[in-house]
């Protein structure tokens, strides 16, 4: 099996659950880190490790262009180019594509785009977007669809979705009948020559039988629609009915207003089947991700926090940080009192302050460091609470008045 | 005592050395990684401790400007700003006063200066300087001296180096007065609420006659004298004379061939004082490093290895790589295959050269993770190489024709 899923405690609409796929075993709800272009900005891989990132996720629009597919598939995909044994998730270039705004042509086929380093033309169908992301060969990979601009009118979103839908069939055609085709490479421990036990790989001639022989990729469908909840339902139904081993919900965080991303987040979700993983893609704050689990969604990816973070802005346990300011100055508590990262547990709020206001490098990095621990705690304290949920039903009936 | 320096193996004019100040014991020949601003650019205070850090180079100039010796000393110095528990040494701002060409005006009582980031005015003297460093808390700190330009004609060279002699005596007298101003705090180690041990600092009293009660910052000075061999005999003689615990030669690497360089130092060391650690200030390469060493120095400090690897360059056992280049998009090889260090260990030149082709900022975290652990590795190796040397001389002693 390629990936498996198995839900544990529930709490609602709210579960966890264990993913396991070819490279990692991981507890969702998650949220998963970006490394656009196989680094998540600034953060050495063993920090990423340190830190309990247990799956990242990379931009095939970006590696399509830098540094190309053909350089990392021939190193063993995401895997062996960034050196990361643990899990990835590749989009599809579709959303990436669809930020272009001018610089893109869409038809049946594909989409034709001009990069935005150096304006030279290119194209992604759903054939080609599934062909970079077998090179890329992350653990998880996305069909290639259209995400609908907002806001739409009803009609120009049901024929986005019906193209969606006709290309996650092409999407899954291509993957079924290229899946052997992804260049993950045996992998063995040995010792460096300082006695350290390092990972080394050497080219799978996929015939040794080995554990990872018959192993593959999985590809998730995409559900898109709009903001009309009656189209996210129909998406949501057919995109099932081609069947995916997990469904991602599309299309959102494109400008609507919060509470209209809630609303169909929720409605769409009924739609989903329970014992496949649901994942929402590009978001959100800490405080959405935290209601997004609590509302049955299993993964997340966002920028927010890396991004954020080199910009100054922090998340802690007391509220949002804007590092920058001068108030900070001479304040010599941790970032977040609450936190137990490396960042909060050496630096002070001043050191922090400073480094950002002299655009010292390493601003950026201890930044970053923190704000992917805050969401990867918050994560953490979800599923807890999940389980404490769960804990509290079970005893509650248990002593309930007996019939 | 608050600093002490005994000499092991010699190998001819060479010799390992073995430095104890109050925030480590450092083994010389050294190299000192700079941290102009309080960070060696891009690299956690943990990595450089791991890398085998033992003393880093701050300087006053840029810690005057921001985040200002008020906000630093009131934290307990560079120390406590910026949570580095090893040893550190400041320079006297001299130097980069010196460099800002254009925007500084020298007198008998100081230099009036301009800062490269406003415009603003100030002025350091032999004495601001030394309360500027005391602020700082250094373990080692720099008489404030003239950097003679190059080419000086001989005149200009002895007027500099005499004024460089009269503020040596200034700094001395100003940092006798007021050396028990140092704003070290009582250290202790604690328990964080995971169980970790962690550093946490307390305001010393100066009361409790703890181990370092009666430790200070110890000053060293600093010879002159252009490329003139008379003046630097005279400036060393004069300056030994003036007594320090140290002797470092400056005005090196202003702009002169390679060979005087080599030529001055040569000479100078002659007249420095053997049983001192002797510092040659902002060289080399690589090489140079190595052969200084050989020669007698100490300690030195460059910023190449950190700024040569924000621009892509990077030091080798197999000679210099420029990362940027081409050549290496495919290249699954490490950096350098002879290297140890975390980067040589994880990551493949293609990775690297990605990541600089990309912007990414792992690239120079990465980069210079890798150039700081060269410089150390140089080190070692020439300690390690003066150690034989003296075996081998020993041996030969022994094993040679009985009288």
């Amino acid at each position: 099996m390629s990936i498996q899923f198995q839900i544990g405690a529930t709490d609602g609409p709210a579960r966890v659950g264990r993913l396991t796929i070819p490279h990692g075993v991981i507890e969702t709800p998650v949220f998963m880190p970006v490394g656009t272009l196989a680094s998540v900005k600034g953060v050495p891989q063993d920090v990423l490790e340190e830190l309990g990132v247990e799956i990242l996720l990379g931009n095939t629009y970006h590696l399509y262009l830098r540094p190309g597919i053909e350089t990392i598939r021939r190193m063993g995909g995401l895997h062996g180019f960034m050196s990361w044994d643990r899990a990835i998730l590749t989009d599809s270039g579709g959303f990436q594509v669809f930020s272009l705004n001018e610089l893109r042509k869409v038809s049946e086929d594909g989409v034709t785009f001009r990069s935005h380093l150096d304006g030279s033309s290119h194209f992604f169908s759903p054939e080609s977007a599934m062909e970079a992301q077998i090179g890329l060969g992350a653990d998880i990979i996305m069909a290639f669809d259209e995400c609908t601009e907002y806001p739409a009118e009803r009609e120009r979103a049901r024929a986005s979705m019906e193209m969606t839908l006709r290309w996650a069939e092409r999407s899954k055609k291509y993957f079924e009948e290229h899946k052997n085709e992804v260049p993950w490479r045996t992998r063995y421990l040995s010792a460096d020559r300082e006695g350290k036990q390092v990972l080394r790989f050497a080219q799978d001639d996929n015939s040794d039988g080995g554990d990872r022989h018959y192993q593959t990729q999985s590809l998730f469908g995409i559900v898109q629609g709009g903001m009309d909840l009656e189209l996210r339902r129909e998406s949501a139904l057919r995109t099932v009915e081609i069947g995916f081993p997990g469904y991602a919900i599309g299309g959102l965080s494109v400008g609507e207003p919060r509470e209209l991303t809630r609303e169909v987040v929720e409605s769409t979700l009924e739609h989903l089947p329970a014992d496949k993983p649901r994942y929402l893609m590009g978001v959100g704050t800490p405080e959405e991700i935290s209601e997004y689990a609590r509302m049955g969604v299993d993964m997340m990816d966002c920028v927010l926090p890396t991004r954020a973070a080199r910009h100054g802005l922090l998340f802690t346990s007391e509220g949002k940080v804007s590092i920058k300011q001068a108030r900070y100055t001479q304040d010599e508590g941790p970032l977040d009192p609450n936190c137990g990262c490396l960042v909060c547990r050496r630096y002070s709020r001043a050191y922090l302050r400073h480094l950002y206001a002299s655009n010292e490098l390493l601003g950026q990095v201890l930044n970053t460091i923190h704000n992917v621990t805050y969401y990867l705690d918050t994560m953490r304290a979800v599923r807890h609470a999940i389980q404490l949920g769960e804990r509290a039903r079970f005893l509650s009936e248990q002593s309930g008045p007996k019939p």
